[in-house]
């Protein structure tokens, strides 16, 4: 049999669908964010990224980094073992000691990603309900949809952010049964909000718990940096906040955090958690120091919001189809597989801006768009040279300049 | 509904079963492993560190952690992005050419864990190949025995390392359909490897892919630390080398690696792969730091296997139960989930050695151990401490003093 064979044919699938994926290979520059060197085929050269989970830089900011660098030195780079065997390090203890606070919850648990958070998190919690039935919004992220397969668990799906549907499917299901509401805060690819309270009152009429995926808006929204939970004043409402230490905390590694009870049971059945190596101290250090500076310092987060309202402001001035945002993202429609791929190569090549297109699967077909993510440190110049580059893009390809000429053709 | 209550009666069962675990906090001491400081509750401790998986000490290693401090002050904390969006970085793009390297293959793929390489990567592959069939060794590990769940494919389990039983399903097998031989080279709890050539034979025989997890034998076996799969110079008759960067290699991350097709179709289609963020630059540096060092140093592993020969024999000298193992693995049986915590319990508070009780699910109940990784660090002194803490605890908790005594209890 010619295994080979059935790669190559998989391959053949994507690139006949125009969605065969190039990574480009950077090199980002600490202390100069958003600068980065590119190694291009024909050699390195510097571009400006528009489209980090960086958010607010905070993986070059000096405390991180000194975190870092202080506890690799100290303690060396790798926790050697699983979190039962040798590998639960001081800084890991002290990080989830540091979550737990910044949502106000009970504890806190820390996985090797956001993803395994919710993958072995959701099912780990589900099945530990009996008879659970999972009520997911449509458009949550591939890590849920995982960990909600994998629970084995009934599911239903609800349109997104729709209160009505959510309330029907409800209605309709055992009142004794245990439920679990499934949502994120923050979308991340149109960049709307989930309505945190109106959800809180469905789950109380219906004696749901709530699970809540913040990995979009912690560091971000909030005070204190505790996500759309802390600003709209919910935390205390949600049974588990999910979050990630690799956006705008700059690190790596994800967690839940809840009640005692609830996050030493994961801790104690989660195999996603359980079989596999501890986050290094270094990283939990460098997350921590993040997580600290963001319970302060509110520069980032004003700084985050002027920035992403002026290039929605910039772009749209421009003629630019900016789709509806609430928040710090901002989506351009291409609509076009192929267009999507040439515009950001235009981009890169032509203009040093590197943005990747966003094709299916991370959005739906037709939906192919440019995700411009701004930081505090895109300055107005960086701002308006991305204006004149996209423009430029969409006037030699003949993309559609705003969503009325889209509709229109 | 009252939900915390039923996580709360999950960890009473574990109470009630003698498995509920307890994570000892620890803060390693770069330079001077094993030793490390222990948080106890009553204060801060200095031990000795006898169950770590950085079996070769390389998480302390100068090169290494120069590495990671190095690119972490020029290049930042984190990678800011998914790999297709922002986050491949220069480090982690030369981290897969050396791996691809290490293993004879034409392409590697890095994972954010080994258990995400396995638990992404084998459905990944499963699911590419029609109506596959996965022949998986029944000692696999929980990340492989998740993969294959996720799969949805038809599995078998062979008895471990068990040819006759292999072939019989082999035979039973339709023969044009995809097949899958699931197995790892070296088992970490019991320590012996798998009979490569034969599997091969098997594989060839009856026209099967073959997918080795080698994460306990990379870097610490084979002339450049390519593993059991390098010794046995059978690395080209496997289609799949598996492996991580946390244990003998010091860092965090897994890979897979194999033929160019292969890696990239995984690449394409793995969601745990495509939807989480990529490794830190730092992370990917350290880690190939390592894997250089060790390409070159043969050191570590002649060292890692006296120590490994020294400590079976001083125990066995000594009377205590080790258990036969063909590797660096030195299992001491206590058969017993209530004895074997409080064995590690004296250990750590009379004898200032840590040695995490091996329970079930991670070993068949009845098979409770200490799980014994003695390092090029460990020296003779520590190893004559080791014996005599040992049979102290031994005959303060009257636990059997070799395999004879115990099967005849
Ligand atoms: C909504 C959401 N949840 C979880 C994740 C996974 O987080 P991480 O990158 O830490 O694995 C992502 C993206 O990466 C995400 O967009
Ligand atoms: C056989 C085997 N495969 C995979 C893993 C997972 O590797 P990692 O710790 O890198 O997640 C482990 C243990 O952790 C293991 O023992």
């Amino acid at each position: 049999m010619d295994y080979n064979a059935f790669f190559v044919s998989a391959l053949d699938q994507l690139r006949h669908e125009r969605r065969y994926r190039v990574f480009a290979d950077l090199e980002r520059i600490a202390g100069r964010f958003p600068h980065a060197y590119w190694h291009a085929p024909e050699g390195k050269r510097e571009v400006v990224i528009w489209c980090s989970n960086d958010y607010l830089g905070m993986a070059q900011h000096p405390q991180v980094i000194g975190a870092m660098v202080d506890v690799a030195a100290r303690m060396g780079t790798g926790a050697g073992g699983t979190r039962n065997i040798a590998g639960t390090n001081h800084p890991l203890v002290e990080l989830e000691r540091e979550l737990a606070d910044l949502h106000g919850k009970e504890a806190a648990l820390v996985f090797t990603s956001g993803y395994v958070s919710n993958q072995t998190g959701i099912p780990t919690i589900a099945k530990l309900l009996p008879n659970c039935l999972i009520l997911s919004d449509a458009l949550n992220h591939n890590s849920m949809i995982e960990g909600v397969r994998q629970s084995g668990c009934d599911k239903v799906i609800w349109r997104h952010n729709d209160l009505g549907h959510l309330e029907e499917l409800l209605k309709a299901a055992d009142p004794d049964r245990p439920k679990i509401i499934l949502f994120e805060s923050l979308y991340s690819m149109d960049g709307d909000v989930a309505p945190l309270h109106a959800i809180c009152d469905l789950a109380d009429k219906y004696n749901a718990m709530t699970y809540v995926d913040e990995v979009h808006a912690v560091g971000m929204y909030g005070p204190r940096g505790g996500g759309v939970t802390e600003r709209d004043k919910a935390a205390h409402r949600i049974n588990v906040i999910e979050g990630t230490l690799a956006k705008a905390f700059g690190c790596l590694g994800g967690y839940i955090a809840g009640s005692a009870a609830m996050i030493d049971a994961v801790r104690s059945y989660a195999p996603g958690f359980i079989f596999t190596t501890a986050l290094p101290p270094a990283i939990c250090a460098a997350a921590t120091a993040a997580i600290r500076h963001l319970k302060t310092s509110q520069w980032e987060r004003d700084r985050h919001q002027d920035r992403a309202a002026r290039v929605k402001a910039v772009l749209t001035a421009a003629g630019l189809p900016v789709m509806p945002s609430d928040t710090h993202i901002v989506p351009v429609l291409v609509a076009d597989p192929e267009k999507v791929k040439i515009a950001t190569d235009m981009l890169l090549e032509d203009h040093g801006i590197y943005i990747q297109p966003i094709n299916y699967p991370t959005v739906p077909r037709g939906l192919e768009r440019l995700r411009i993510t701004p930081s505090p440190y895109h300055d107005d110049v960086l701002i308006d040279r991305l204006a004149e580059a996209l423009v430029d893009v969409w006037e030699r390809l003949q993309l559609p300049k705003n969503r009325q000429a889209l509709a229109a053709e």
